[in-house]
C-alpha cells in the first residue's frame, strides 16, 4: 500500500498534496506501468484522509493522463516515456513533461496579500448590524451600498461619473459575458484582440455568438479591421498579453467607429487598471464616451483574490432599459453577506489602502525580476517591453530559436513560461515571435531568489549557440 | 421639502421605507397630480440618508408608473386613478392598485430563521483555519470538501448514491440552467411543466432554446404529451404551484420515456423536498434511474436564504465528461469563503438541524393558517389540497366566481394571493380554476393573528353570494 506523509502546507490542498506525491513515484519509476493502485477507500483509509481527497488527486492524475481507468476494476499506472522517468539522476531531455514541481512559474498569477483581518472583522460586523437583512431577496443589480461604493471608487480613482443605477454586480466576468451576450444578442458578431486572452473567444462559442480576430498594431486594435464586427472586446488600459496601453488618438477612433451605427458597442474590460506603477492612467473609453457606446468592466479578482469572485460592469442607460426589461428577472448571483462586506470595505477606504499597498509590492517585484535578468550573462540579447503596469511584461530574446523551442529551453533552465505567439488564434506575424510574457505576480521572496540563482547557475549553457 | 421620519425597521430597507412613505402620499393625494418633487440630492439632504436611497426610491416609484422623469427638469407625481386616490376613506373599489402595504402576503417566500451566530462563527472559523488557501483558485465545479458534504448529506437525506466529482456547484439555479442550456444544447426542446413556475420559461427564451408546454394530469406531467421535447424539466418532489407529487409508477414511465433515444434526459428540480411533513419522500428519479439519464438541481435557497446564492446538480458521469471537455473553461460563481462555511456548516450537522427546525416551524404555520381558514364562516366551501410539503398549499372554493374577480375579491378582504390560472401558460382547463395557491412561509406570529381576525371581520359579506 502507498503511504505518504502529508504535510499540510499552507496554499497547497491536501489532494494536491497527495497528486503530486504519486506522480513523483510514476515519474520516478517507483510505481511501475500498468501496476494497480489501491482503491479510494482503501487509501484513504490507509492515510486517514477523506476519500474526496484520494478522488480528487486521482482524477487529476487522470485527466493528465498519468493514470487510467478500468471499469469495475480499478486504477492503473500508465506508462510513461523513459525521458521523464529519468528525471530524477539523469540529465533532463527535450520532453514536453517534467518534474514540474522544480520549475519556476512565470505563467500564473499568485495569491495576494489578502487583508484577512479586516475582511473577518467585517463580516462579523455585517452579522451582527444587519442580521435579517442579510437574507431579503437582493436586488438582481447587487447591493445598491456595494453600487454607490464602487461608483464613488470609480469616481475617485479613475475620474469616472458614474450613476450606480447604471451598475450590475455578478459572480464572475464569465458570467457577466454570458448576460452581455443575451442582452446585445446571440446574432452579433463580437471583435476580439488578435492576439488576446483566450477564454473570451471560448465563453462567446458557449454562448453561441461567433468571434472576429481583430489585429492589434502599435496602438491596439486596429481601427481599419473591424468591418465584420458589431461589438468591439478590447482592454486599451492594459492589454493581455502585450501590456500595450492604446493611446487617446485612438481610443477616440475606435469611439468613432462605435458611434457610427445604432447597433455598435465597445466593452472595455478595464481588469488590472489599477496597477499601473507610473504616471495617471488615461481616462477610460467609457469616460470619453459619456457612457453612451461603453460598456465598462471590472472585478475584484485581481485587486482581492479570484476567489472573492465578484464582478460588475456598468452599462449606458439605453442597455441598462433593455437589461431591466428583457433580463431583469435574473436573480444577483453574489450572496449578500459578501456584498455588504464588500461594501463596507470599500466605503471605509481599506481598498483603496490594499491597492495601494499591492502596486507598491508589485512594483518592487518587477524590479527585482528586471534586475535579475539584466544581471544574466545573455542580457544583451534581452529587451523588456511594456513593463510599466502590473502583473506582467514582454521579454524579447534575439534568438535564432522557434518560440516552441524557447519556452522548452527555458523549461530545461527551470522556468514555465508562455510565448507571445501562444495568444494568436491564426497567424503569428514575425515581429510577435521569440517574445516571452513574463507573469511575476505568483512568484514568492523564496522564488525571486531562486530565479536569481538560476541565471547565474545556467551561465555555462547560457552563452553563444544557446540563445 | 417632503420629511418623513424613517425608521429603520428590520428586514426593510431604507429606501423600501422612503418609496412606501411617497407612495402613500401620492395616493392618498397630499403629492398632487403634476406636483415637482424635491431633486435626489436636496431630499437626500433634508432626510439625511444617502443619495442612493432616494435614487432607488424614485426608480422603484417611476417603474411603477406612480411618477415620472423629464430630462434636466426633474420628477414630477403623476395622475392617479381617483379610486386609488380613494382608499384612506372611502370604501374600496374594485382596481388593480391599492394600499399594499395592509395587505397579509400569501404569494412570497419570507426571510427563513437563519442560523446567524453559528454562521458567523463558521465564517470567521474558516478565515483564521485556512488562510492563503482561501485565496487558491477554485475548482471549476466547486470546493471538493463541499461537494462531499453534500454527496454524504443526499446520502443520508435522500438516499442518493452520489459521486462527488459528479457535481458542480454555482451560484443560484438561473445560473445552473444556462450551463445546462450550454451543455445539452440550445437546438433542443426543453418541456416545462404547465402550469409552472414562469421564470423558466425566461431562461430558456433569454438563451436561446425552445421550450414546450408539457401539460399535467393528476399524477404529474403526462408522458403522451411528450413527443416534441428531448429534455423534460420537472419537479416531480414537490410540483409549483399545485404541490402535486408524482408517485413511482408515473416516475417509472418518465424514465423510460428518457431511455427510448440516446439524446433525452430529465432535469429533476428538487428545490424544497427537504419540507416534507409526513412519510417518507419517495426516492429521486436520479436514484431510481441509477443517474445515467436524471440531471438532480437543488439549491439552498429555501433551505437557508436565497441571498446565500448556492446551488448545486448533479450530472450523470457522461455529461459531466462533457462538461470538462466543452464547458471546463469556466470559473466557480460560488466564493471560497462561503463554500468552505457551508461545507463545515453540513459536516457539523447544524444543515439538518437547521432543516429540522424549519420543517416543524413550517408545519406548525401551515396547521395555524389550516385552523383560521377552518374557522371561517364560508370553510365549507374549501377544500385544502396537497398540503402534505412546504411551503404552500392549493386552496379549492367553490364558487361562481371567476379566478380574477376571485383574486380581486381576496385584496379587498385584506390578503394578496395568486390563482392556480395565473401559472398557466396556455389555456386553463376547467379543473384548474376557482383555485388559490397559498404560500404561509412569509407570514409571521403577527400576520397569522391578522390572518384570523381578518377572517372573523369580514364575516358578514363573506357569507351568501359574496364568495
Amino acid at each position: 500500500m502507498l503511504t505518504y506523509q502529508l504535510k499540510k502546507t499552507p496554499g497547497v490542498p491536501l489532494y494536491e498534496a497527495l497528486y503530486r506525491c504519486i506522480r513523483g513515484d510514476i515519474l520516478s519509476g517507483v510505481l511501475k506501468a500498468n501496476e494497480k493502485l489501491p482503491s479510494k477507500r482503501a487509501l484513504a483509509t490507509n492515510l486517514k484522509v477523506s476519500k474526496i481527497t484520494v478522488e480528487t488527486a486521482y482524477y487529476q492524475l487522470l485527466s493528465e493522463g498519468y493514470i487510467r481507468s478500468e471499469e469495475k476494476v480499478g486504477y492503473f499506472v500508465e506508462p510513461v516515456p523513459r525521458a521523464v522517468q529519468a528525471t530524477a539522476g539523469v540529465a533532463p531531455q527535450k520532453t514536453p513533461v517534467k518534474n514540474e514541481d522544480s520549475l519556476l512559474d512565470l505563467t500564473a498569477n499568485g495569491p495576494v496579500h489578502f487583508p484577512f483581518s479586516v475582511w473577518s472583522k467585517l463580516q462579523r460586523e455585517v452579522v451582527l448590524d444587519l442580521g435579517e437583512r442579510l437574507l431579503m431577496p437582493l436586488h438582481n443589480q447587487g447591493l445598491p451600498e456595494l453600487r454607490q461604493a464602487i461608483a464613488t471608487h470609480l469616481g475617485q480613482f479613475r475620474g469616472m461619473q458614474v450613476d450606480p443605477e447604471h451598475i450590475l454586480i455578478g459572480a464572475g466576468t464569465d458570467f457577466l459575458y454570458n448576460l452581455l451576450i443575451q442582452l446585445l444578442g446571440r446574432e452579433k458578431r463580437y471583435g476580439v484582440e488578435e492576439p488576446g486572452y483566450g477564454k473570451i473567444r471560448k465563453i462567446y462559442a458557449a454562448a453561441g455568438a461567433d468571434c472576429v480576430n481583430v489585429p492589434m498594431d502599435a496602438l491596439g486594435v486596429d481601427p481599419k479591421c473591424l468591418q465584420n464586427a458589431q461589438v468591439l472586446h478590447i482592454s486599451p488600459a492594459h492589454h493581455f498579453p502585450t501590456g500595450l496601453v492604446t493611446p487617446l488618438s485612438r481610443r477616440q477612433e475606435l469611439l468613432a467607429w462605435a458611434a457610427q451605427a445604432p447597433d455598435r458597442y465597445i466593452i472595455e474590460d478595464d481588469y488590472d487598471s489599477e496597477f499601473r506603477f507610473s504616471a495617471h492612467p488615461l481616462p477610460t473609453m467609457q469616460s470619453l464616451d459619456g457612457g453612451h457606446r461603453v460598456i465598462y468592466m471590472n472585478t475584484f479578482s485581481k485587486t482581492l483574490a479570484p476567489s472573492i469572485r465578484i464582478s460588475y460592469m456598468v452599462l449606458p442607460g439605453e442597455l441598462m432599459a433593455i437589461f431591466r426589461e428583457k433580463l431583469g428577472f435574473y436573480s444577483c448571483t453574489v450572496p449578500s453577506f459578501q456584498q455588504y462586506t464588500l461594501a463596507r470595505f470599500i466605503e471605509r477606504g481599506h481598498f483603496e489602502k490594499h491597492i495601494n499597498r499591492m502596486r507598491k509590492f508589485y512594483r518592487s517585484r518587477r524590479n527585482q525580476v528586471l534586475d535579475a535578468l539584466l544581471a544574466a550573462p545573455f542580457a544583451n540579447r534581452l529587451t523588456v517591453l511594456e513593463e510599466d503596469a502590473g502583473l506582467h511584461f514582454l521579454l524579447k530574446a534575439d534568438t535564432k530559436m522557434t518560440d516552441k523551442e524557447l519556452t522548452e529551453w527555458c523549461e530545461q533552465a527551470g522556468f514555465r513560461v508562455q510565448a507571445l505567439s501562444e495568444f494568436y488564434h491564426g497567424d503569428v506575424p514575425a515581429s510577435a515571435k521569440q517574445q516571452l510574457v513574463i507573469n511575476y505576480s505568483g512568484l514568492s521572496d523564496k522564488d525571486v531568489e531562486t530565479l536569481k540563482q538560476k541565471l547565474r547557475d545556467n551561465k555555462p549553457s547560457l552563452q553563444g549557440e544557446a540563445l
